[in-house]
């Protein structure tokens, strides 16, 4: 039904030589090689579903650098606008993974991790690394910095002078078989494509995002390679996830993935209203922890790393019930086994053993080695009552301002500006009660500073006060 | 109930000197200056209205680099999601025009101008043009070039040798003086907004946005210093949006923010399914122009043109009714008064005086001037019937695979390469009538282009044959 004729039947049509063919941009055909990645962006766009090979396509550009930033910045807003179902993430958070090296270890190791989504005075990870590490796990935990209001477990080792970060894979192997853990910063090597994300994600309004998060975390897990998984999931006003239910949508997507990729995986769902502990800020929170492994950590403290520890000794098969592992992790703390192992981290990550010692001493002069803040304003209460809510959120955002957190991941902060908690919530507050103390480097708090301080505190009648356990939920493999 | 103190209160706390300040990454507080960027971009991510003041901050980021590519991926895909108000988009119109210059003229002028959607066989601009300047109007039109599967009125023209699309603005001046139109490119200096903004929504999936498209229409007709303007917004299988209703939408945006910027703005609602007259192609479409323009073009090209410019002869004043203007608009096209213009056009924007002189001449040998492709295909019904319809999508889709199209900005496009109709509309086809040839430089089309262009034709029963005018609406000015 073809005719293939030359240069016939064109109205007006004149033979032209070749010597005539000379406007033309081009004689040869192109070929039709659109780039996926706008048609890829218009699929997720438009709520289909990104099949594993468009996802492969997906961080391969990421990581070649093929696929332009203004294009990453699109696709990562569509996946927050339309989502991502459990087959998506599960191939995103692989094909992540495998964008650099995963680690292999002894098969005769028991290789477990912590994680938490992020709170205020969240120390859990200075404390139960070694705790794991004295009941006879090895814990290569890989963790991040701080950014916006939520403070990282690696600045916060950094305010121990001479606190090194990066180990080689070969220092990391040594020091799990002669120590048992270490506390390191993500390597070049391990998920280069979420580093990239990540850092994307960021300034683009998408970090919150199930999808995106579970294969941010569970991708650098993987790439640990770990026998089990516990996931700290935090809800409240001082958590990315305000509300329980958004809170388990993600911790159900992080078990799900974490369980199909290998890893015994389980979470516990905590509040995030009041600060964990008693204090907030980098050195603040060294000290603090220091103090709980040497068993004198207040309860709320002792209670999430025994839970969170437990948790992941049972699940990894090493107590008969998580209960049995509670109690194996608040022994190591009571016998000071955990903080053995802290001391020994601290001396293979560069600290100075007199300094590792001296921190680690029963009537440790902390302030000698620990870089305390210039100065201190306390802040009274207003009113009589009982001290009904603290919020951390707000005293976050107040040490944020006075230095201790980044705005940027290029900025610097102030590891000694933080706070200490001078009364418990449930009990009773007088009127000009100090209730918090706040350590910085600035002569004065403004008055928007104190205000807002002011305001973090909830005063109110004891019968209004309801007693939530900090740990509300526990989602486990099956 | 504030306490200022120094270096109180603090458990274990020891009085350091200044020379102990060792190890703290900074000693000064940060200021709290998150970029707004963010802000934004989440503001319209939830589905918020941004205010007058963020969208000029968006435009300025854009214009100054100082906000991220992927921070303007993430927030056009926002964007696209969430939509904008009529309030938010004339703000994004009036603040992408002023990202540059605006161009004044003489009181006395009426300048006036035309835009398309987009279509497939779409050469108005070519004939309306030099109609309005010799209907006494000028017509500094800036075109763009084609991108996907619909041709640029810039690379149509292109495909006369010698034709330069880039004028000052005092050699416009002057041509709209003298002549009354010229067709020219998008300079460096207007709405450079724009440009950047349009290159990144062909990559990030974000082309097909109400508000998007209209700021970025109506600020470049803005910056062309426009008392007038019709759009001719286009529906169907070969056009943007596939609905009427969709179309609409977008006509009454770009209508309602023209009107409000101070140019009678009218909208003609057009079908984009079957190709506009019966060329398609760069050369070939200027063949037919010139057709037109010496009185011999095909009904529905004729009927659009007029239509077209009769609205906007009304709208502006000029005429006293559309009918008027419709007239008028026949007139120049009958006496070759349009033809005159066009023809001093070329000459104007670079053609040869000889050539343009020949190309106008009523018996010109278009052919020897344009460039005709190597081979010519015909391709044969397959069965008796009507013309029900003719996919102009899917043919331009073989033309662009064919090389007359770009899948990226940066692509040559060969002008020779395009397709004439053989058949009408409505009209009783034959079994192995001839009713498309296809223009090309490549030896055959594959056996799936034949398929393609087979499929592109509809045969049927008269009796289903609805005879639809090509324009459906008017969307005019109160």
């Amino acid at each position: 039904m073809v005719v293939q004729c030359q240069l016939a039947n064109l109205s007006n049509c004149k033979q032209l030589t070749d010597s005539q063919a000379h406007h033309t941009s081009t004689r040869m055909p192109q070929t039709m090689s659109l780039s996926s990645f706008p048609e890829m962006i218009i699929k997720k766009r438009d709520g289909g579903q990104l099949s594993a090979e468009e996802i492969h396509d997906f961080i391969e550009g990421v990581t070649s650098n093929s696929m332009q930033q203004s294009q990453i910045g699109a696709m990562l807003m569509a996946i927050w606008q339309k989502g991502m179902n459990s087959d998506e993430t599960l191939k995103l958070t692989e094909k992540m993974m495998k964008s650099g090296q995963v680690l292999h270890w002894s098969g005769e190791w028991l290789v477990v991790d912590k994680h938490s989504t992020g709170g205020v005075g969240d120390k859990i990870s200075l404390i139960l690394a070694p705790a794991l590490a004295a009941c006879g796990c090895k814990v290569p935990m890989i963790s991040g910095r701080g950014l916006g209001h939520t403070g990282g477990t690696l600045d916060k080792l950094e305010s121990i002078p001479g606190f090194k970060i990066n180990l080689t894979v070969d220092v990391v192997k040594q020091t799990l078989q002669d120590v048992g853990c270490c506390i390191i910063g993500q390597t070049e090597t391990l998920v280069p494509a979420d580093r990239i994300i990540y850092s994307i994600r960021d300034i683009t309004g998408t970090v919150d995002s199930v999808p995106l998060i579970t294969a941010s975390i569970m991708s650098k897990k993987a790439a640990e390679g770990l026998s089990a998984l516990v996931l700290d999931v935090k809800f409240g006003k001082a958590a990315l996830y305000k509300d329980l239910e958004s809170a388990r949508c993600l911790a159900q997507s992080l078990v799900t993935v974490g369980n199909k990729l290998g890893i015994k995986t389980g979470a516990v769902l905590s509040r995030m209203d009041a600060p964990i502990g008693r204090c907030v800020g980098h050195t603040l929170e060294v000290y603090e922890s220091l103090e709980c492994l040497k068993g004198h950590g207040p309860d709320d403290l002792n209670n999430l790393v025994t839970t969170l520890g437990g948790c992941l000794l049972h699940m990894s098969g090493r107590s008969a019930t998580p209960e049995d592992g509670q109690n194996a992790i608040s022994e190591v703390l009571k016998n000071k086994k955990a903080l053995e192992k802290f001391q020994e981290m601290l001396v293979v990550q560069g600290v100075n053993a007199e300094i590792s010692r001296s921190l680690c001493s029963e009537n440790a002069e902390y302030f000698q080695y620990l870089q305390p803040a210039r100065y201190q304003t306390e802040i009274k209460a207003l009113d009589d009552g009982t001290v009904l809510g603290i919020d951390g959120k707000a005293i976050a955002d107040v040490l944020h301002k006075l230095g201790a957190g980044r705005s940027k991941s290029e900025d610097q902060i102030n590891h000694s500006v933080g706070a200490e908690l001078l009364v418990d919530l449930g009990h009773p507050i007088k009127k000009g009660q100090r209730w918090i103390r706040i350590h910085h480097d600035c002569e004065k708090l403004s008055s928007k500073q104190q205000q807002d301080l002011q305001e973090a505190l909830d005063i109110g009648s004891a019968d209004d006060y309801k007693d939530s356990p900090r740990v509300a939920e526990f989602i486990l493999p099956h």
